[in-house]
């Protein structure tokens, strides 16, 4: 008899491990699939801020740079990321082949899905940035480029158990290792290809505002809701009490810093221009969220509204100064995801917390921090700035002047957005 | 040996004990996700269904009552709603301190979320109904006090222990506490706003009709989508038998409800009219949804379906009756989401049943959803009309004649929804 | 002591394997939320790929096969799909009467439910392909008679035990089962209501493009998220390890062909037209998905993102054809739905495997599914054709030429799609 419970309560204690496991492996596909449909967001974010002629070219981008994203993650990146290798890189499993069943906690299926969906979005930040003026064959290499090498050191450094893991470097769900990794992209990008026709000739003044606010407003929700999938996930588990506290927390400050961040830039922007304008609003929300993804699983709820507010106040200047520097990034990538995610790491520094407020690590944490900002800046500028040189040479990066007057569209994909639609400014 | 095995049974209670928390706390936390994306939904219905100079104006509402909303109920409103108190309000947990780690069988963090998300849906109901004309800055200040005051003292009533949960009153997940209250707002708004400019101005008959369908259509996709969390999500659980079969007759229901909502309303239109209008069709819809939520987990599929059906007829003739009154409820806000979630409210009375039809809970229970309905009218007329006009004298309840006929988008917000587009009627 | 903790043992066991039905309940909720969703996926990408004067007619259309849809799988698809029966049809269950609580190893509210959003995702694949032009009431009787009568029956030989079943046909998640017999049905559809006015007319030649690209893409992101659901919830379970690795696998296989699908049919428009057209790379990504459905839980991902590959061609080709023969399939529903089904169904003999690849069932595998293929489509041949004759005797299947060229939006809807734009070509 005693055997026989014995044996049986061997066998419970299994059964009652792999239902946590299969809850865990439930708890981040449902966040993979949910950050897969942030690529839904971007595209229309993106092209909501674009012009009218230019949105098929846009939302092209963002399909292949999902499609060519996964592919390049698959047989390439999440090896350098995640396989067993140095501090610098890792150097198994390409094409997934020789991988146990499971990776940190979870079915290393649902593993890998939940990674690539992280970096589609790294490549996916870029679009928006080079927007309407940029090569279509040249982009895809680029984000080709993005998921299966750029993206992939960066993760490994700080989530596969490398250089800056060991430091002690904090970014839960990925402010610097996926968005400031896209916004750094993105601003050399823009910063390459050059502004679009007119933008900055101040003799012809043209209106460069979004084409469709309805879409880019769309865009922000689907996002909003995308990253609760995208931070939540990020815990890779939900089946202990203590995961689900963090799991709630998260969520919660993640949706408490994207509020903020909307408020606050709305408020600074109808302050300083007399009128609530929505572009930078909707900015303000993801530059919150943004912000909170190093932070939400460490920070207390009034943390996060005050790294939500600074994101807000961030993406704002950080615009200016773009524009300032006649800078074109048609959507505001850099402002959103590049400064907004260096902001959200330092502020990890100040606002991390074991439930107290203000807390934080102290100044070494803060330095660490920083350490890992500029590191991940440096990698992203000596890569991607020889990786687009040569893509002038091969490719060019920048359409013909033609193109880009009479619309990517109608130019390079043989066909208008909006063709039952009478159009201004297109011939 | 037996010592071991008596600690391990305990050990393996609690893990199991444990498992059934973090599932129901996981399901709690997706549901959330999907309510908060009902925002989504609402923004595309409301933008969809008013004209295209006030698109950004409507969705810029929806964005901050959304923000200004989890705000108010994270500060304040939860406290109101969930806090320790008398019958009339709760009093504790302000700023969500001094709660305990568990709240209804779940994480507190996720149950906080899942009632936030539920607080900004009551809120930014209004939205649409004042569409077009209210000013932006009465608004906000409006959403606020409803998510931080008016929406939770109700909700305290209902679901936070107060008088009229002592007395038995029945609205599973908020026809009446959500959707009544939201609706009863925007009724009092659109009626002390005033209708647009020309509304019902017979000699210049203009069009009112929506900018744009195919956004309102998916607007009530999203929210169908939506609402699988609004009413699945509201049984808090998913960790037993009993629960899954709950969880899956309520989402049963919802279907239901929703498709015979969208059938009978268009049937009515179409014979009425002799054209199955895309409009009336889409609040059909939404009325079979809001009118299911009070009773969906306690009605058969056939009682769902009635009451669907009922909620697509009084959709239609609430919004005949409103332009009859000459009340300008610009997407039908009151018909949909207040007398539809009245409906649902008695509906209870009627239908409700332990697996039978029609067997309902007699006159004695109908009274008590009649008592319901009636206090929380009467609650949401004591708060909302003096809020009303008190904004009215310090900011102003509506924008210029200039302003709402150029289109508050430009003259507000500053820019246009469609700045590549012709737009008729748009100066 | 022992008694009690026999007792103990027996009572944990229950109570874990009561978690993994939960848990698997769970799951299939989930999943069935987000088929649902396709919905707004396929309302998007049918209007945005028809003209905007027809916009509203092809969203109603998806409103209402939905609505229609879920009520005729409810009274009657259901029992022939899955009650008690003969190899042929079930029998038993109408109304969802005298059903046991659980049924596949889930409650049966929520395996309902699953397949109630199947049903209707089988309907609503015709409307894009008779858009434009046929009678919305005829349309609605047809949307019920599949959901309740056609799709039923073929679900029943395949997933309800049936005689297709029983020869060892594989089709895991219905590239057969549901998008086949909508793609037969549709491509039926599109020959016998006969092509749009002016449609093959070479000397007046119009363009037929699609009036919104951006939410013809967002169908596209929509439906690709929804088909997580698809497929991963037809394993119908994930609370064991197998089933995390089966689900796992599945979802990543999808992904795979997902993009591989939308790459080559870009590709491949780019060689031929030497464009990156966006029509045919979004029908490229869906007929990826569609084709790896059948096989989603049995290949390798190299042998999904092959399948995928063939999806891309397939489509591409078969849209091609229907072009040269004349036939109007508006937004090529045969070629994604109907092609790739084959297609898929077909692959499962080439490409399933133990873990290995193209081991195939071999020759055997190939016929069984071969004949599956066959079987369906003489199904729906022998079905759908009767039926729409005796719909075009009854009702008529076509609107008036005066209708068609006003557009349905404006003469049978009695409302624009967009009545704050000019349009092209509407009246």
């Amino acid at each position: 008899m005693e055997g026989f419970l014995l044996f049986n309560s061997y066998k419970m204690e299994e059964s009652i491990t792999e239902l946590a496991f299969s809850l865990n492996t439930a708890w981040v596909l449902i966040c993979a699939f949910l950050v897969f449909f942030m690529q839904a967001g971007f595209g229309m974010l993106e092209a909501g801020f674009t012009r009218a002629k230019s949105a098929v070219s846009v939302l092209m981008k963002n399909l292949m740079d999902l499609s060519f994203g996964v592919i390049g993650f698959f047989f390439i990146g999440y090896a350098l990321m995640f396989g067993e290798g140095n501090a610098f890189i890792g150097q198994h499993g390409f094409e997934l082949l020789n991988l146990p069943p499971e990776t940190a906690g979870i079915a290393t299926g649902a593993f890998f899905l939940f990674q690539a969906a992280f970096a589609a979005t790294a490549a996916t930040i870029v679009a928006g940035a080079v927007a309407e003026r940029t090569k279509f064959l040249t982009y895809i290499v680029l984000s080709f480029l993005i998921t299966a090498f750029i993206y992939p050191v960066v993760g490994h450094w700080v989530w596969g158990g490398g250089w800056l893991a060991a430091k002690g470097f904090v970014d839960f769900a990925g402010s610097t290792v996926v968005h400031s990794v896209g916004g750094w992209v993105a601003l050399i990008g823009a910063i390459l290809v050059g502004p679009r026709l007119g933008r900055f000739n101040l003799k012809k003044k043209k209106d460069f505002t979004g084409h469709s606010i309805p879409l880019a407003t769309l865009g922000v929700f689907i996002l909003w809701f995308g990253w609760y999938g995208f931070n939540s996930g990020s815990q890779l588990a939900i089946a202990s009490s203590a995961d689900t506290a963090a799991v709630s927390l998260i969520a919660m400050n993640t949706t408490l810093a994207a509020a903020v961040g909307g408020i606050v830039a709305m408020v600074l922007v109808w302050i300083l221009t007399s009128k609530p304008q929505a572009g930078p609003t909707l900015n303000g929300v993801l530059g919150g969220l943004v912000a909170i993804t190093a932070g939400c699983a460490s920070v207390s709820p009034i943390g996060a509204m005050l790294i939500g507010a600074a994101g807000g106040v961030t993406v704002f200047f950080a615009t200016v100064l773009l524009e300032k520097l006649q800078i074109d990034d048609a959507v505001g990538a850099f402002p959103v995801h590049g400064a907004c995610g260096m902001l959200g790491t330092l502020a990890v520094g100040f606002f991390a917390t074991d439930g107290g407020l203000f807390y934080g690590g102290g100044m070494k944490q803060l330095g660490i921090q920083a350490l890992g900002v500029v590191a991940v800046a440096a990698w992203v500028f000596v890569t991607a700035i020889p990786v687009l040189l040569i893509l002038k040479k091969i490719f060019g990066l920048r359409v013909s002047r033609v193109s880009e007057e009479t619309g990517l569209d109608a130019h390079k994909h043989g066909v208008s957005a909006y063709p039952d639609f009478n159009l201004e400014g297109v011939k």
